[in-house]
């Protein structure tokens, strides 16, 4: 009773906090309900992309990219289906981004070829996009508006405002989208850091004002929700990277980190400056990450701390510290390359210190682990023990979100679906009824007003592949080729008949790739032939001049054959010219 | 000066324990060397067998396999390349085994056949080894001894005691093994229990024992040597189950562990009997393993706790226990088959709970994760933390071992690089000096005796790939194809030519796997097709009638046009025939 009455209340405060922002003809729209679409993010893919659409605006939160999974063989990276929002191009107001890494930002440079609206970020997040746009040769023809924290943006029937929140990359946002219908909070990436590196403390003033005021739905990061307790502060990374430098002041040291982490690499310069050594910046995207953060002022330093790589020679290994990309093992990066020596620049030697300041992201354990196994054979001393924090919040920073914006309706956003159940719970246990909280698929449309909210609608939102140039022209079909292929290898029979008499003019030949190599088992590669002339005799004997029959025949015994012979399947092509 | 005093003494000592079980002949030879040589597993891929070496005696200690890594695509097992025991196999006596898990055992099968000497192992490390055997008709034609903790075993110059020690599967031994030319102890996988499940504390005593006379080299687990402090007993998962039991009275429980942990299963055992549930045993090896384990004595329960999966129809859920497989994210283990719901017997459903009683192995995050995904999408609540503890021991323990048995020299074993590097520290740490600490590769010949060790020789030692029934059939030539194949697809172009003219008889055509599909693309491959007649007919005009170079014309051209048109590199197979 209470809680409807407070509820009633809030609804009325933030309707009244809307109007003061609205034009009247949008406010008497207010008995339509809003849509939260989630365009991609909420499966393990993990691209994140969410539109809301209410009347005759959309805008979509953020427009990130995926890395492919195991199965998607050759596959460069993974962008979301926006079919919705180009079958709706006229309403669609703008992207707005929480912050600048690339689940977030990394779609925008394709999905902006065919939306072309404007993309409102913060000042660092612009920078990083600009750096993406530049690549693309889309500086020109994209609008971008930097936006303030506190500040407020109105895009059609919504206004959204950029709260400061802190995360693993400076000068993210969370985003307060006021609607017609209700106020929005979506969290983006965030933690609670009291003593963040760079800039201020997140704004719990203002999700406490908020709350207080009356949000409708919560959109709350899930990414840490496993984990019980508070995740540490950034700083406490500098505090080690100090003791480190300490205990090695001998030796040069290579740190390796996520490029994005501004405030890490602030920190490792921080402590080269307090032990005297010279920084130099390697590897391509920490090379543009860095010299955006230093024009923009989010990385600050002495003059003469940064050197060109081409100098190293000039300097003392105990005057020196590389920070560098690499930190996930990713074979092409500076690190690995050293690692590999195959770096044209650095090579690694006995009394090197090599710092992992990142956890392996899963799925990267082994590739990471093979890194350290190729430094230390070099002779390197490789630490990457507690030289990370993460950038996403705990279960008791969830739950404070949750104490202070006190939402009608939560939707778990940013994990797997076995994070979003576990988010679910916890929303549970702070006070939320089980039919208010909604794990939305990819493509649901979630329909929302303060009187209820239910899943009305399912849009296209399957990710789409891209490989090379090529976008979303890989399907299923191709990739079930590719991993026939990569586990079975490949066998071709050709032959030439003669048109109308069928007979056997050449061949049939048999060629393989990816199966047993030839030379080694010319025998077996003798009889697969007679298995393939026999079934073909089989064949032209009775007349039988249906070419899909004739490949059948040959696939059906070539597969027997091979298959009691060795328990191997290969694809096997049978292809037939005719002269 | 004391040091090398009471080494000399224990050198006596030893000499003397030798004494007494050496024929006189044997003992003369001492001014012999021991050879030790890793013929696996001290690399990346992980199989331990270790061959020692003395005069004309061979030993070979663990007979292990291990599983593809990733870049293997399509391989089933790695097993170990056993060149140098072929070559000497009148002087080889004998297996001798640790204990019964897959990468200490499981290339037994396939070995044997070609050195088919006596396996000597304990009760049921005997037990999984004759399963094993009889997977593969081989029980009859293999020889096995069942050996006791305390008894010693002679062969031929060696004499190896088997030493109760603690790990993740019962009946694990650490092995004395005696030689003229001094002890070397080899403790297997094992960890510091003071509380097992089943038997009794790893025989400290005997370890100090053996220090006291004098220990040659220790050959030590460094699986965990990067974990601080001490491994926990695996008696305090026992108690976890209890409490999950406890707090899961309604809901019908299903547990994924390892097959091989006997005494994990025991402990879920235990605490179904308190709760009054009856146990289901499901997954092939899983079934096996307790079998085998129930039938030696080595779990034990009252009568009718066991029940057939077959009659799970007549218990509701709150009486039930499934001890399933799995754990891993296995594609085919059962549990992975039930959340993925083609599992023929169990459906997952909302209200049951899942229990990984396990940590995922490195590299199989991401499986694990989509199974636990899966299970959360049928309904289930999942328990994954803190319900595991591992079976390796860490940094405390490891010294301990130091401690007892005080070696002169180390050879750190069971681990990658980076662990083997750690370990060397360790031993650093206590007291030994650099040089008598070896890293070996596999197939290095560590040649050893009291007054000195050196590595002085390298034998074949490379893991040998099985593939289906083929063994070492395929090649680097295949498994690069396989690569290629997997990322980019093939583009196969089939010419028919006539003999002596070479005129075009007919084609070309194209058929393309794994590339893009053909239908969808069917511009591109009218395009690709003109390229390849232009090529041809480049070659034909100049009368150049080398197959190799036409088809390198062919190759070269298509692959130019599709990089440029597409980015992508296919693999391009051209196929001439000539009628």
């Amino acid at each position: 009773m209470l809680r409807e009455r407070r509820s009633r209340i809030a609804n009325r405060e933030i309707r009244k906090e809307i109007k003061e922002v609205m034009a009247p003809e949008v406010v008497q729209q207010k008995s339509q309900s809003l849509k939260i679409i989630p365009l991609g993010g909420l499966e393990q893919i993990g691209m994140n992309i969410t539109a809301y659409m209410y009347g005759d605006s959309i805008i979509v939160v953020d427009c990130g990219l995926a890395f492919p999974a195991d199965e998607m063989l050759g596959i460069d990276l993974v962008i979301p289906d926006v079919t919705f929002l180009k079958n709706n191009i006229e309403k669609v107001k703008g992207f707005v981004i929480t912050h600048g890494h690339e689940d977030h930002i990394g779609a925008l440079p394709y999905i902006l070829k065919d939306i072309n609206v404007p993309v409102y970020s913060t000042k660092l997040t612009n920078g990083i996009i600009e750096n993406k746009l530049k690549e693309h040769n889309m500086l020109k023809t994209t609008k971008r508006k930097v936006v303030k924290y506190g500040q407020s943006i109105n895009l059609g029937c919504f206004r959204i405002e950029f709260i400061r929140i802190n995360h693993s990359i400076a000068d993210a946002a969370a985003l307060a989208i006021f609607t017609p219908a209700g106020l929005v909070i979506q969290t983006g990436d965030f933690k609670v850091d009291y003593t963040p590196v760079f800039g201020n403390t997140i704004d719990l003033q203002r999700f406490a004002e908020l709350g207080k005021k009356g949000v409708m739905a919560l959109l709350c990061d899930s990414t840490n929700v496993e984990r019980p307790g508070y995740t540490m502060s950034e700083r406490t990374v500098g505090k080690t990277f100090d003791t480190i430098f300490a205990d090695n002041l001998n030796s040069r040291i290579i740190v390796a980190t996520f490029a994005s982490n501004v405030d890490r690499v602030q920190q490792i310069i921080n402590s080269a400056v307090k032990y005297h050594r010279k920084v130099v910046i390697e590897g391509r995207s920490m090379v543009n990450i860095v010299t955006t953060a230093k024009e923009l002022g989010y990385i600050t330093m002495p003059d003469n701390v940064l050197i060109d790589i081409e100098n190293i020679k000039n300097y003392t290994d105990e005057q020196l510290v590389l920070i560098t990309t690499g930190s996930q093992g990713e074979s092409m990066a500076a690190l690995s390359r050293m690692a590999a020596s195959i770096h044209k620049k650095v090579t690694i030697k006995p009394g090197d210190t090599v710092i992992f300041s990142s956890n392996p992201i899963p799925g990267n354990e082994k590739q990471v682990s093979k890194v350290i196994n190729e430094l230390s054979m070099q002779g390197a001393k490789v630490i990457f023990q507690d030289v990370h924090v993460s950038g996403h919040a705990c279960q008791e920073e969830i739950k404070l979100i949750y104490a202070l914006t006190r939402p009608k309706y939560a939707v778990p956003v940013h994990g797997e679906y076995r994070h979003l159940i576990r988010h679910a719970q916890l929303a549970q246990e702070m006070g939320l009824p089980k039919e208010h909280i909604f794990l939305l698929s990819s493509g649901d449309v979630l329909s929302m007003s303060m009187d209820g909210a239910e899943v009305v609608d399912r849009v296209p939102a399957q990710g789409i592949l891209v490989d090379g140039l090529g976008v979303g022209d890989v399907g299923n079909i191709v990739l079930r080729d590719r991993q026939h292929l990569s586990e079975n290898g490949l066998i071709i029979v050709v032959l030439t008949l003669e048109r109308y008499s069928n007979q056997l003019l050449a061949g049939p030949d048999i060629v393989s790739r990816g199966f047993v190599y030839v030379r080694e088992s010319e025998n077996l590669m003798d009889e697969a032939r007679e298995v393939v002339c026999d079934a073909l005799e089989k064949c032209l004997s009775r007349n039988s001049s249906d070419w899909g029959r004739i490949k059948n025949e040959i696939k059906d015994s070539l597969s027997d054959y091979l298959w009691k012979k060795m328990k191997r399947s290969p694809m096997i092509l049978p292809i037939i010219m005719e002269v």
